[in-house]
Formats: structure tokens, sequence, C-alpha cells
């Protein structure tokens, strides 16, 4: 007997069809907070584990199995793509770098942009096909970096509070700043669309740095290019998201990318923030991590008041606004877990509607 | 013959009083990007000058002297109270630690908050005065750290992106949490009005990491007691300045302090954040301190734009939306101080009412 279609509670809020069942998956879900990563870890660096298909499977899989999550994310960095690119990435200590920075102009001419990054995306193919394989029905979200965020970690050479040499490049060289933005949304494009073509079902950009950036340039440097990036995704009907961190300030220009979702970092309240986004819009997250940390009654009565405030969008994925912390203890997550899966929006139809 | 009575044009501005002439002055402007700050720094340590009242007095009179910024604030550090309270602070390379954090509640009860801090207040009265008395006509602003900027480096022991170990705190035993705050908001208080009884004609509360908080997390732990030291110093009659880093999801709670003036990290559109202050409140701010490490021309067109929107306020402080870089060039500044002298707001009247 041939099996029923179904569709994946995940995909389809970001479509934003309301079902009562609200999805949840986390950034950072296959990490160090998970016991059985750890032990993963034990056999292979970082670095293998992305690459090796085998590997980067079991990982994407391993939070699915733990909490049956409804989403995984392909187990790749982001910041892999720099080397298809000429770049060295250092992995160490959960704080990767870039050995040889890239600081002038003749130095962005010196990137290879044409072919090389092709020459990766076999392996990402590879990897994404046999993680797809191994989930079964959980659907797969393919991920890449931004533009502003990959060429952070290019020119400043690692994580940067105030990401001074790149934003001096792009005030002195606006010309060679646009080519390396316009590039890196081409090979996050290319990344992403490999992703899909092995069976992803949603596409995740993460720009977390693009929020040090006032509106007006990230409107003038970024903003072009990921919305024709994901301009240009649209063929493989797959929803896109977009998380930037500190966004509060770029909220109306998030949205001009035409992305199915945004996804807010923790800051924000859901409900404030509720009329700044036009109503085709899904909205994904955003519990403080760092709740995690705390105290199982103070996780659930956190949680419950995320929810509620997401029943005001056509969709709400239940996610975290930022990145799981390693130190997360499990018992939590699996508190978090549970308070969601008992959560019904249609019971919480009245004490949403506030004042 | 007496001298006429005058009025200082960054206090005015503060109380809204408006002038055809915009203040201009910096945070961290007494720095490493000063070539005479560099030479102080030859014959002295950092702490050295924070804690000798002629070479802190020398230090804040040198961008005064090469400038003529509208003020000056004290030169002093405001990690140094938390030696005061029994746990030693360690300057090195720019970033300060904590060399022996608090963690626990019994860390908490151990700390000396009684006379401790009053033990310290002389030298920093002394200081102060001395400064003001080498400041002449320029106003010294009273400075002091925010309770949770100076419970993050109590408890992180050093500058975190998560702060997850004050969070965790937070959430795990929040009398203690409530308790920590609230008494060094009580610091911070007795630190401004000893600056302010030495000759300080305003105070600045500069809480920089509590944009880390959820509004509601900002709300119950941290406004009360910041609210309250602004109403304890309300009798020195000098208005308040709060300035706090990726603060536009709390820009609501901010002004519930009543103070005089928002400070602003660059992130923000002063024009776009317009609706959501108050009329009686000024504005400080907010360049992006990236800015100034591009060509000069570029500084002048961003500059402008800034003050034009500027004018959409009752009172406009002109600075960084940040501390200054050590390597911004001096032209740079010199750049950005003669185009704020040679605007006048009135002949932008008409261009500033936009639609």
């Amino acid at each position: 007997m041939p099996s029923s279609r179904t569709k994946s509670v995940f995909v389809e809020s970001c479509w934003g069809r309301r079902s009562p069942d609200v999805p949840l998956w986390f950034l950072r879900q296959a990490g160090r907070y998970l016991p059985e990563y750890r032990e993963l870890r034990q056999s292979a660096s970082y670095r293998e584990l992305c690459l090796t298909p085998e590997l980067a499977a079991e990982a994407a899989c391993l939070p699915i199995r733990r909490f049956g999550l409804d989403a995984a994310h392909a187990f790749t960095d982001p910041l892999l793509c720099l080397e298809a690119i000429g770049r060295e990435v250092v992995f160490e200590g959960g704080a990767p770098s870039v050995a040889t920075p890239v600081r002038t102009r003749s130095d962005v001419e010196g990137l290879v942009f044409e072919d090389a990054i092709s020459s990766r995306l076999p392996q990402l193919e590879a990897c994404t096909r046999t993680a797809v394989e191994a989930l079964g029905t959980t659907p797969l979200v393919a991920v890449a970096g931004g533009p502003f965020t990959l060429a952070g970690y290019l020119v400043e050479g690692r994580a940067s509070r105030s990401h001074r040499h790149l934003k001096a490049f792009l005030y002195n060289d606006p010309t060679t700043a646009h080519t390396l933005f316009e590039q890196l949304a081409v090979v996050a494009a290319d990344a992403l669309a490999v992703q899909l073509r092995a069976g992803a079902k949603a596409v995740l950009l993460v720009d977390s740095w693009a929020g040090l950036l006032t509106a007006r340039d990230y409107r003038d440097f970024v903003l072009p290019y990921v919305a024709d990036m994901f301009r240009r995704l649209r063929m493989f009907r797959a929803p896109g998201i977009i998380y930037v961190n500190t966004a509060g300030h770029l909220v109306d220009l998030l949205v001009r990318t035409e992305v199915e979702v945004v996804a807010l970092d923790w800051r924000h309240e859901l409900e404030s923030i509720r009329t700044r986004l036009p109503e085709n819009v899904s909205i994904m997250g955003n519990l403080d991590p760092t709740v995690l940390l705390g105290p199982l009654e103070e996780i659930r009565e956190r949680v419950i008041d995320v929810l509620i405030q997401g029943t005001l969008y056509r969709g709400h994925i239940m996610s975290l606004g930022g990145g799981m912390l390693p130190d997360t203890p499990i018992e939590a997550v699996q508190t978090l877990v549970d308070v969601v899966r008992d959560f019904d929006p249609r019971l919480q139809g009245w004490s949403s509607v506030r004042s």
C-alpha cells in the first residue's frame, strides 16, 4: 500500500498555514549540550563531522532522535565555504578564525569565486543527501552564512565586537565592498541551492553580525544581495528564513527580502514587534538561551509566555533567540520540549488578545 | 570687575533649552587615539592615571585643550568601585577582568558594601575637584557604571557576549540578584554624588551591557534601582544621562528613569526612534564610531545627517554611538569637530521636516 502524503508541521508553519501544533527546533541543536554529540566528537574533530557524509548525517539526527524536534539543520559550518574561495579557516575551542584576513582591494581580487566554490559543492551535496535519507520524514533545513557575517570573518579574521576593519573597508572602498558582499551572497546562494537539490525543505540564512550595521549601511550594502539571493532560490519553492542578531533596527528591511520567516534574537518581545512585521511573515524564536540555565518552573513559565505571543503571528516556529549554549542542562531542553508539545494555541485564543 | 554669569551649551542642551549651538563630546574622549594621551601613558599606568588627582585632571583636560569639546568626563574607571567592595580588578590590554568572580549567594554576602565604598570616595572626590578646577568653564560630567554592567564584571569575571553566569544567577536566585543590583546601584549613586559635590555638572550612567537583557528582565531586575538612583541624585539639580548599548528594545523603559538625556548606540536612526521618546527628553549620539575610519568627505556627510536628525529633539548632544576606537585618526576627529562647529540647526529647519 502506498503511504499517504504528509506535510511537515515545520514547513507548513513557515508558509503560515495555521495548525494547532507549534513546531520546535534550535540553532546549534546538534552541539555540545547533547551527551551523544560529545560522544560522537570523541572519535572525530568538528571539521571531520562537517565534511564526512555519514558523520554529518549522524550529528544532524541526534537531536531529532532524542527530542523529536520538527526539523534538522544540515551539520555544516557556514565558514567552510571561505576555504573554497581561498582562505583557510581554523576551528579551535569553538572560536573559528581565518589565518590570513582579507584587508585590501587586491586581497579581494585574489579570492577565487569561480569554480572554486563549485568544487566543494559535491561534498556538501553528499553530506546533505545522506542526512536527508537518514532523517526520513523530518525536514532538513539548508543553512548558509550571510554575506556580512562571511565578510566579517574574512576581513576581521575572527569574531569582533566592532567589525572595524570591515566597516572601514566599506567606507574607504565601497566599490570593492559591494563586490565582496555580492560575491559572498552568490556563494551562500550556491551552497543553499545544492542543499535544496539534495532534499532540504527550507533555507536559513544566518547573518548574525549584520546587526552591527546601521539601517542605512545594511540597506545599501547588504540588503540588495540578500534579496537577490532569496529571489534566485524561489524556484525551489522552499520557504526562506533569515536570522540576524541585534536586528531590532533592521526589521523593516529584513522583510524586504520577501522571506517567509524572520528569526529574532531574544531581546525582542514577539508581541511588541508584531506591528512592525507584515501579515505575510511567520516568526521564529525567541526564548533567551540563558533561561535554560534556570529552574524548570521558570523555564515553563517563560516558554509559555513566548508561545502565547507567537499566536499573534500567522505562523510561529518556537526556538531560542540565539544558539544553544554548550552548558545547557539536558533536562532544561526536555522541559522546553514538553511544554511546547503540551501547548495548544487554540486554548490561548483569548489570553493572547491583549489590550 | 566681576565676570558675567555664563551657561554651558552642554548642560543647557541636556535640559532641553534650545540654542543654535550643538554641543559635542565623546565617550572615551581621553584615550589612545589622542597622541598627547599616549604620551601621558608613557609615564603612568592606566590605574595610576585614574587614581592620581593631577594625572586624572590632566587626562580629562587633554581632549578639551585640543578640540574645545563642550564637556569633559571624569577620568575614572567605573570598575574601580568593585575593588572598594572587595574584588580586585586587573586592567590589561584594555580588557579589564575580575580575578575572583562572584558566583554564589555567599560570594555576594561576602562583598563589603558598607564603609568600604565610602573609604574610596575621598580619593574620587579629590580627583574630580582637581579636574573641575583645571577645566575652568568646561563642565565635568560625573560617570559611573550601571548595576547590570558592574554585576556583569563581578559575576562573569570579564566582558562576555552571553553574560550567562549572571543571567543564570538571576533566574536561580532572584532574591540575591535583586540584592546585588540594588547594592551596586547604591555604589553608583554614591560615586556620582561625590563627583557632583566636587563640582560635576551632569551625571552619566554607563550600563553598556544591560541591552543583553530582555525588556521584561530589565524592567524587573534593573530599572527600579536605576530609577531610584536618579531620584536620589535629583537634589543636585544636575541633568541625568543614561547609556545602554543595543537598547532599542529598552527605550520605553529607559525613559521611565526620568533622565534628561538618553544616549543611543549607533544602530538607531535618531529620526526613526523619535516617536518612541517623550518630548521632555534630549538625545545624545550617535555616529557610528567606525565612520571615523573612513574618508573625510564621508565623515562630513554622515555627521551632517546625524545633526539634521538631532534637530527633531528638544536638545541634541552630538556624540558617537559608542566609545572612541583607539585607532581613530586624529584628523577624522578634527573633521567631525569642524562640521559640528559649522552646523547651524536654524538653517536646517526645513530639510529636517521630512514626510
